[in-house]
């Protein structure tokens, strides 16, 4: 049996977004700034996918910028927004359970003088709005929240994080990552300035991102060259790949709301379904305002790098927090964050599901699970008497 | 007839590697950083594209960075090698053919207290190696040459210019864009410290590109994340991308020499044929030392655009210059740097020449250019009474 539920940290391309790709390699191959025939293809394509990206967040197309991951996004965002409003004051805002590019990004811009501010997150991975109105002041350029969290599946109010953010003029950035073709986001109802997006994450190729920059908003260029993507993103267009997001995104536009009941009943079956049959197990993040396809489960007394191996000989596929930190072995700073002291975070299961899987799955893997930590357990000095 | 040559602007990708990218789409497609066995393929995969694109530079593959295009691996070499040495001076020495993505760069850099000096080239297109002498300094950071002029397509003494550089203790940067798979480039024979690499331009995808960091240097990473290709470049990997472009790099390097016979003589014959066709037309660039696929011919009193226009009516695809400044409708900067005058920088026509071109290609291109060119030339008021 084979049970893939690591979607967080890779997804397949959906087929129908592979179709979409494939005239755009070896035919419809044209550079959009050509003058002749061949780049009409091209141009015409990205203007679809634009507006197709543009349409799963209710945004226009031309507040859509291509760019080659949500890394890349999450850059062009805060540095590009730092950089540019540096004059409105030094300070920037961001949760302490943000994506590790996020944090990454404020230890640079704290070298380069910025004055960085953590908002704390409750036990259940929810910001803490009353602090996040302590912090944000008169000098913040940017306040950077999350939409949704990928390792514990916990969405955030962004809509009153924005709020704040204006308040006092800053400028508020998503990284909708996890989030987007998971949950509806519009970035005209949330208020939202700045938001990443990742293609991946949509069944759309690896090597695309796109960051929505709200109409009138300028924000400094980090790719410098021909000046592609209207001045802020240069580099010979990846047409195959902005095609393939764009598809992905119109797809997830389409199938979200039923993919998400048939992704919540899965999850909620398996969330119940471990924590009911394993002794001392129990669920990380918020119970309901969680992401449709997120299962993150604390199990006392194991490392989760060993149950992660283990569950792979029985070929489930998971995670024990995000893919981009996994080498590090260094215990998750989101399980940290909502207060797990580091032996829990070290036990902790990352499930995100996704369109492979079906209701059987869910079973093999709530099946599988007591054997696999009864046995992690019993080879465990730390497993109390009556567990081992 | 269909006739494209413009490969420099945007080539098909080669059948068996998209053949090869394929199952890393929907099939195989992990991410690298996880400790389950879906990683493995992903690793594996990156591990042997990244031999196979050191191989054709002759290089090792640690040495090989994946980035998203050209444009990134430039933004890259420059700024990365000129921010981590800056405390050796701040000095830049750059041809004044580079491509657009080099020329803006240094404009940035400028901005940020850098001293950009520009070295001249000779009519066709040569740079003055006695001037690079003079303008190298110790207080030189980097100094960066391209391999080849994708626009005239002339070669430049590359491994002499690295040796002027490292007289002084500079690094030296090359963009071989335009060069790698057309001409043999050795890192190790030529001194270079840092070579930018397209995959497109290989006949690979569009969306990656290389860049060759010289074991043992260092260069500040541009994009901020979680630390992938070893620290220099955070995001998620483009595996199916990443495999195109070895696959492309390894045909290239097994192909290149006997696909280069039949350009340089289809290049050749294209060159003889219309200048021997069309009064007051003339070769740009160096007669010899160019890229086998490139011939950059001027026509005097007529604009490159209308030729482009017209010939495209007949299905031939050429350009006017880089097609990444080609909205711009300015004269190329390469045309004006070897000389020419405004009216005949615009006046001059790209063909870049590729593996799907036939012998019968160049010959129609031959006989249909005089009418194009008469038509054209007796609608110009610039047209001398005897030509029009």
């Amino acid at each position: 049996m084979k049970v893939y539920m690591d979607y967080g940290a890779a997804s397949p391309v959906d087929p129908r977004v592979l179709d979409a790709m494939i005239p755009y390699f070896s035919d419809s191959f044209g550079n959009p700034s050509s003058i002749h025939s061949y780049a009409f293809d091209a141009q015409k394509a990205m203007k679809a996918a634009r507006a197709q990206v543009a349409s799963l967040i209710g945004a226009q197309p031309q507040e859509i910028v291509f760019t080659s991951c949500a890394t890349e996004s999450n850059n062009l965002a805060l540095i590009g927004a730092a950089m540019r409003y540096r004059s409105r004051g030094s300070r920037i805002v961001v949760s302490n359970i943000e994506h590790i590019s996020i944090l990454n990004l404020c230890k640079e811009l704290s070298k380069q003088g910025f004055d960085i501010k953590y908002v704390p997150v409750d036990r259940d991975g929810i910001i803490n709005l009353q602090r996040l109105d302590e912090l944000v002041d008169d000098e913040t350029v940017i306040v950077s929240i999350m939409a949704a969290n990928g390792e514990i599946g916990t969405i955030q109010p962004i809509k009153e994080a924005a709020e704040t953010a204006h308040q006092h003029d800053a400028l508020f950035h998503t990284d909708a990552t996890a989030a987007a073709g998971k949950i509806h986001l519009d970035v005209v109802e949330s208020g939202v300035d700045l938001m990443t997006l990742s293609s991946n994450d949509l069944y759309g190729p690896k090597g695309v991102g796109a960051l929505y920059i709200r109409k009138g908003l300028r924000v400094k260029s980090l790719m410098i060259g021909g000046g592609q993507e209207n001045g802020l993103r240069s580099g010979s267009e990846n047409i195959p790949g902005i095609v393939g997001m764009g598809k992905a995104a119109e797809l997830a536009e389409a199938e979200m709301k039923k993919e998400a009941e048939k992704l919540i009943q899965m999850r909620d079956r398996l969330i119940e379904g471990i924590t009911d049959s394993v002794p001392e197990s129990y669920l990380n993040g918020h119970p309901t305002r969680r992401l449709p396809n997120n299962a993150n489960i604390r199990i006392s007394y194991i490392e989760g790098e060993a149950l992660i191996l283990s569950l792979d000989q029985l070929g489930i596929q998971v995670s024990s927090g995000s893919a981009c930190v996994a080498k590090t072995l260094e215990p998750s700073h989101v399980l940290l964050a909502i207060g797990l002291r580091h032996e829990e975070a070290h036990g902790s299961l990352v499930f995100t599901l996704g369109k492979g899987n079906r209701e059987e799955d869910v079973e093999y893997v709530i099946k599988q699970m007591p054997g696999v930590v009864r046995r992690l357990r019993s080879m465990s000095p730390l497993t109390p008497k009556e567990l081992s």
